[in-house]
């Protein structure tokens, strides 16, 4: 397996195009129209009739606005007549004008006035004809939600668990990350590169630069401590959702075990601390092949969060990084309303070489900042759109499994559905009530532990430390 | 015809390709290379000995320079020799002078001097075969033109009435349009958009958001009072020179008709004020397949502008827009001097949507702004070059007679220019003199309106209110 | 000869693209990889285990780093394992450790550390395999070479005299210069351009822009003042190492001799003053298709420079240019550490119009920026990478005997390396010892100028003056 890019005796395919690119019609962006999409946050459309926010998705330019009513509409960012943007439209009586010529669509995107004709007899099928693509969308755990699929296949949101708590025991944020969907997501299941990447250093007893990761200074990143063994022993099992493993460290007495599910198309639930649970998770919902909107949540069960947990939240150490939501220009030409971290390649992530020799690993001060700075600096793969990693010659090794498998499944999956087969399985709700936990423990065996400690679904939560992959 | 791109039974090509590409040997290139073209103002180049200016017209890199004599020079922007960007010559002594070698060019692009050799015999062959593209220029109208045709087919230039009056009596102006010249132009004649998007709010008497168009607040605008008609009723006929047009609006107990002629190249004549006749127009001069110089035009025929129209020109609210003037990098690398405008893209053309609620159909401050807002942010042709929209799901109506006539008549005279037949009547000079009027009568149809207000020449002007389209 | 591209009855290929593009495999890449390069100031490493200087050198995105011996690594930007970003790596204990995931390589690119697996019985075999490409670099003359050809070519460094001279008694700088390689070589080897585009006017006494090339003011240019003749007669002779080329111009009673060097593959050697030896020249290290790193260097060898001396060359006025040291973003995504000049295509290099009327030829200020001024700035290929000048249409006359010359001498060894034949003859390091001269002297011919003052390699200076090319 060192070395090469397959796994388990499955070969893969020696082209990432069908996994990395997501416009219509390909494989992969056929596979992501089955799931509902985190779109943005709920909180940047709560006006009725306010203004409308341009998104993309899955390279499909897109405005999201509320109507009069409140209801949400997703809709095709250009009017059909003469293509004019409708971003600069009216948001008015329970539709968006375009400003050229009054053209008026509902939620759904149905046409609903053609003010600048006589109406013809024909009038109700000419607004049918000049409807534009309108997709369901749906508010839930401080998102709003898209389904870009087939009507006939609409399932049910995911049933997680942060989509029901109230909303101050929830936080969610988005933010832009310049790179291909598939290299930010395989970030997140690598549990290896905490011990690295996000590794705070020891005080340097004799000046001399330490290598070897150490202990944490904030109280939020306490897992980190105990994820000094960069090694872990890694055991995955296939699910339907997507996959659940657990990793092992070795302690000095016992060993540090964190449990992580990655759930289909592309989120990642993060291990919490081992003595207080906060459930916390990503997802990667691409924008086109070389931009990503990233979205977090985190969430409590017990109560709600305190200002200090709040405050530290939005000071970009962990997730989300520092940004400014402001419009960014995508190279194709459509600009987006997003949050663009601060922290960005063009200033190199405000490095501080002195810091790197003395207090983390890098240098780099915010836990999302660190993954960013080399995800979004990979190598470009020639003659394919920029921000998809040239991974002609990678070189995966043992703690890659959750990535090789990952692209096992989703080669798959894009396979399956190619030849007719939904994916259906997969898309059922309950099983995303799952939670990724934390643990000290004797236990030597994924397997053992997974029966102690209960089915994939977790329902009854360990103890554990905080951290962030 | 709605919902089609044919018209009048005629079909269009499929592609627009013909229509919007303008580089050498493209057909729509070669169409507009048989007029004269404006090129820039004829205040930027005032000084003998000057700075030379930087264009480029349908996609070739030129300077302009007044030399020692006064006359005008618009040649290739490069030195022969190596290739040197002649802007940075030194223009003296009846030439542009390249400091690279010293190799020296005059208005016509003849090469007059090769300093860096010693003579030969065949020097006066020599410099014959080291000339550059030479282009015909002219100043009238306070502009300066060219012609970038064939030589044998070099026409007047065009009779049009503002080119002979004192310049006291005229404004003119360009600036940058980032888009590709067809959707811009189209923009002109388009009456039935000036209903919406140019349109100005009743004050709300209850809150609501009004939907419906309303008077305008601006002396200036007032035409746009009569014009609340979203749906006018169109007749168009062709002419030699393009099309005229007449629109008419129901008032409550009359028509306000607005009637436009549709110039080739690609000029817009626009109505004037129903009670004082203001000539106004613009020009849509390629630059290359995704940038636009606009010029427009604006004059009286009785009396100087007071000084109080100038400064309302000169604000930006109706054309041209606010601008400043700076050089302008082309994506292939050329430099141009430009008037950018300062409402652009990037800063959402300073859309304010408390006044789009409470002032005007866009809460975009100027007429030309809210038009750029939406032409320079239409979807890109994929695999074209930027700037031109993507029409292949456009959905033209009735109202979109004007646009389809004009593809029309450029189409055959593509064609026929092809196959060697030169646009000879386009080009006779005089058939340009003549005059966009708008009117509050009570004739019902176009042809009963053309022969009691005169031939298409419009000789008598009658009274009219100012707007803008 | 006048107006062709080819010299001397030897036709040159049509096309340029083997002599501009320069990525691996490509012939001019090939060529170049056969020769040591400088790639950075060793100014700027300086520091053990500090921080590594990101370059790009022929299309290949490179880390230079100094490790804790003090040796120096040029080795690939990218770690093979996830193809994370080298730069933000940890240059510690020897090596440069990826904070992706601790994996470390050596100066020469060795993997030497996996730290995120448990080692296997291959471990030393797996290192081997994840090792990555490491350029041998030496440290002289103020840089740091690298030869990035084979092995077993590896030649020696070349044997100019500046490389062996103390630190006090050098200057050496680099910057970016922002087109193809080649224009930029050829405008050093260019000598009839210094008559004009770095020549200072006469006073003018009528107020009358002067047309003829005049003394300088500054010092450090009175070469230019004997540089009036702008069409010397030019002499060259091949050799080994590339030509030396003589040019004579007319004094009123004598005549005014430059010798120069051109070194493969694209060192000048810069004549110094008359009567002052201070040696100078120039390299031009492509950094890919589109850009270059331009090195310069300027040394005596009888005292240390005085201070004025090297406040003169940091002020800008010669080279290298006035400069900021930063970062620098490539089109494909790298960035680079550069010395970005501060008079730029951007800013039209400060070009001052009323000084081009009365100071200067060019009215731009600094010389090396005069230069840029045209190079950067000339018409790109179409359908290749930017930065590239167009020559299709280029005119060459006698005074581009170098150039020609260049060209011919490049595209012959390109040729014989693509049949396997190695340009050992010119990689024989004794023979770059050459020295660039200038004298006043009543000598005719050049092979006489030769026989009187040394063979090519002048190892006895005459006296000359200062001037720059």
């Amino acid at each position: 397996m060192d070395g090469a890019n397959g796994a388990d005796g499955e070969a893969f395919p020696d082209k990432f195009e069908n996994l990395t690119r997501v416009g219509p019609g390909t494989p992969m962006g056929n596979l992501f129209r089955r799931f509902w999409l985190p779109a943005l946050l709920a909180s940047e459309l709560t006006e009725c009739d306010g203004t409308p926010v341009r998104i993309r998705i899955l390279c499909e330019d897109l405005v999201a606005f509320r109507d009069t009513e409140g209801r949400i509409g997703i809709v095709s960012a250009y009017c059909p007549h003469k293509m004019a943007p409708l971003f600069f439209g009216r948001n008015e009586d329970c539709g968006l004008r375009c400003v050229y010529h009054g053209w008026k669509f509902d939620v759904e995107g149905k046409c609903v006035d053609i003010p600048n004709i006589t109406p013809p007899d024909t009038y109700e099928e000419l607004k049918e004809k000049a409807s534009i693509k309108g997709y369901p969308a749906r508010e839930a755990g401080g998102m709003i939600w898209v389904y870009m699929g087939p009507k006939e296949h609409t399932p049910e949101l995911p049933g997680m668990e942060w989509l029901d708590v109230p909303s101050e025991q929830l936080h969610v944020a988005r933010w832009l990350h310049r790179s291909n969907w598939l290299q930010a997501a395989e970030g997140e299941i690598d549990t290896s590169h905490i011990s690295f990447l996000h590794s705070e250093l020891d005080p340097p007893s004799d000046g001399a630069s330490p290598t070897t990761p150490a202990p944490g200074k904030t109280p939020e990143m306490t897992g980190l401590k105990l994820a000094r063994d960069g090694a872990p022993v890694i055991t995955l099992h296939d699910t339907d959702y997507g996959f659940v493993y657990g990793s092992r460290r070795d302690l000095d007495d016992a060993y540090y075990w964190r449990i992580s599910q990655w759930m289909l198309p592309m989120w990642s639930a993060i291990p919490p601390p081992i003595d207080d649970f906060v459930g916390n998770g990503r997802a990667w919902v691409p924008i086109d092949d070389s931009h990503t909107m990233a979205f977090c949540y985190r969430y409590r069960t017990d109560r709600p969060f305190k200002q200090s947990e709040v405050d530290m939240l939005d000071s970009g150490m962990l997730f989300p990084p520092r940004t400014e939501r402001r419009p960014y220009v995508l190279p194709h030409g459509y600009k987006i309303d997003a949050y663009v971290p601060t922290a960005s390649f063009e200033n190199d992530y405000f490095i501080d070489r002195e810091h790197q020799k003395t207090k983390n690993f890098t240098g780099i001060w915010g836990v999302n900042e660190q993954d960013r700075s080399l995800q979004e600096a990979m190598p470009n793969m020639p003659g394919h759109p920029p921000g998809i990693v040239d991974r002609s010659t990678e070189f995966l090794v043992k703690s890659d499994l959750p990535t090789m498998s990952a692209r096992r499944i989703l080669t798959r999956l894009c396979k399956q559905l190619e030849q007719g087969q939904e994916p259906t399985k997969a898309l059922e709700s309950t099983q995303y009530g799952v939670r990724a936990i934390s643990m000290i423990s004797d236990i030597e065996e994924f397997d053992d532990f997974l029966k102690e400690y209960g089915q994939m679904g977790f329902a009854e939560v360990p103890s554990g430390t905080d951290s962030e992959t």
